[in-house]
């Protein structure tokens, strides 16, 4: 048979070939470069194709597909949730993606996205924070010490300098995994006992926690003026973690209105219920932060444009590396009509070997 | 660094393993188990969530994903179809799919569709004139003789034992390439000069053929009646093949009217007007052909259940063929919270390397 057509190779980078390409780059250069990208797809958000995730629902949790387009470059992550997958020791969350070139629909990039995932999550949230966190905040409350707390805790630091992590997991063995995987990277990190005792002197409040249905993890009188909350946990229906108070005393900014409105933290609220886009404060199109005293929201649910960045960055650092493999995943006959033809002439190749 | 999990890992089919397997089981005896596995899928087919496909439009052509599930499995398509793409020796169509188990959202299998495509339209159109085609057919017009037409004619030989084919193409070198691909399987073949000499004494008319926007490939003077009309290429908004006149004498067989209106022949009818579901008829709830003057049209546009089916096939037929790589496409850290510390021993183990 003929060697494998170029035409039909595409690149796949494996979780190891992630793994070592964010070593080899940096955690922190990783975080701040894909925040970046992040950025610019931001600030020209109305030239992409938007549409909220297209999901199946079961029992057990949820299968999502996350499409977008810039018109250029098409994206789309699948990404699964299932909290009860940790008892049989997988992850709540796996994701893997697809990078494609509108123009000949053909893919360019396969990748995880469960690594990959967490750092756009983590450099997402920071983003928003460089925009609505206080200007000298430098201590975060980090509610929620889970697969997520030290991606956001690398995020923070590396794109705004926060450096004091006060930590709190209701089960405290999560706080010390998360502390001793933070050790040597630059954190005074303090193991809290309670929520209220994270929040104290926090001028970021991270709460990050899984398999809640509408838990309260921030309540109103845990919430002083002038914080930013980053409530990255609450991000499928039914699905919540602030208390309504806190939302209706905040200001609140959103990734994609029609899907947050359905996963979001303002699923407490009224349907039409004012919130701010994004993307509008890093275009210069709103005001983020206005003055010292107020309460700023973001109210994360992870949106496919953040995915299309990462795929994107990934994307323009793999030349050179070697940290993917060739994956013969489309159909290259030598006549593109003739795709019985090529099934035959493999018949006939197996013959003669 | 740690051997990689079992949970970890993804069975891939590619194109080559794909057409060692197909070739392994044979053409006819793959098309005829996979029409099983579809009129199975189609007597169940209340039981599956449906959703038109996902698709992303440009000017160039469409990316679709197609996602479906039974609530035991998911599973999705990627395709694109881009008219042009042949300029470049590039596939109009390309696609891969992904089976998953809705229990724990991962994925158990990634695969190479299109040539697993070509075999499950061809496998559903001879499912279709199971139900409509007269009894006695035994001739089939095929009309566009490029990739898909070859896969049509061993269908239908397969399931339906049609074994005289005739054949019209505007490029008389693919219909030459057709009768070259199919001579010595069977099948007595006619190359006609035109679509008009093509459908003579034909019991099924398939029409296949590719880039038209709003073709007429078959005229209402070209139809008589008793015929079954397999019309495959209308497949996508502003692409159809047949006149007007035909459908209304027609009884029309679909797949899922919602996508078939916004794709299919009867996309130049009223929104309203009635169709025939195909599931019904082969689940014995509405009655396909009643008479030998009855003109009955499938109007396929493929749909999402078909290719889950396909993916169920191909994953019941890997084991213990070898025909598949391992990828390692999803994160499993030793304990499922600690994401971050599975990227920081993959650091320590590079260091000791």
């Amino acid at each position: 048979m003929n060697a494998i057509s170029k035409l039909a190779i595409v690149p796949f980078v494996s979780v190891d070939h992630m793994m070592k390409l964010v070593l080899k780059i940096g955690v922190e250069k990783f975080l701040t470069d894909l925040s970046t990208y992040i950025e610019e797809d931001f600030r020209r958000w109305e030239s992409f194709d938007k549409t909220p995730r297209v999901a199946s629902h079961s029992d057990e949790g949820v299968i999502e597909l996350m499409p977008t387009s810039d018109g250029t470059l098409y994206g789309f992550k699948y990404v699964n949730g299932h909290p009860k997958n940790t008892k049989d020791g997988r992850q709540t969350v796996t994701a893997f993606g697809v990078l494609s070139d509108v123009g000949n629909g053909y893919p360019m990039l396969l990748t995880e996205m469960t690594i990959l995932t967490a750092l756009r999550t983590a450099a997402t949230s920071a983003v928003a924070a460089k925009y609505l966190a206080p200007k000298e905040a430098d201590t975060m409350a980090i509610i929620g010490n889970g697969a997520q707390a030290e991606f956001q805790a690398m995020a923070f630091k590396a794109i705004l300098g926060v450096n004091k992590l006060r930590l709190y997991d209701i089960d405290a063995s999560a706080t010390q995994k998360c502390i001793r995987n933070l050790t040597g990277l630059g954190f005074q990190m303090t193991a809290c006992a309670s929520g209220q005792e994270a929040v104290e002197g926090a001028h970021i409040i991270t709460t990050v926690t899984a398999d809640k249905q509408y838990a309260t993890i921030l309540t109103d009188n845990m919430v002083g003026s002038g914080v930013h909350i980053n409530a990255v946990g609450g991000d499928c229906p039914g699905k919540t973690e602030l208390h309504q108070d806190i939302l209706t005393r905040s200001d609140i900014f959103v990734e994609y209105p029609p899907q947050t409105r359905i996963e979001g933290e303002i699923q407490q609220l009224a349907p039409d219920y004012p919130v701010n886009e994004l993307w509008e404060v890093i275009a210069g199109q709103r005001s983020g932060r206005r003055d010292g005293r107020q309460i700023t929201l973001f109210d994360s649910v992870g949106f496919a444009i953040e995915d299309f960045s990462a795929l994107r960055y990934v994307r323009d650092q793999l030349p050179g590396t070697g940290l993917y493999e060739e994956l013969d995943l489309l159909a290259d006959p030598d006549e593109p009509r003739d795709l019985f033809g090529m099934l035959l002439r493999c018949e006939k190749a197996i013959a003669a070997a």
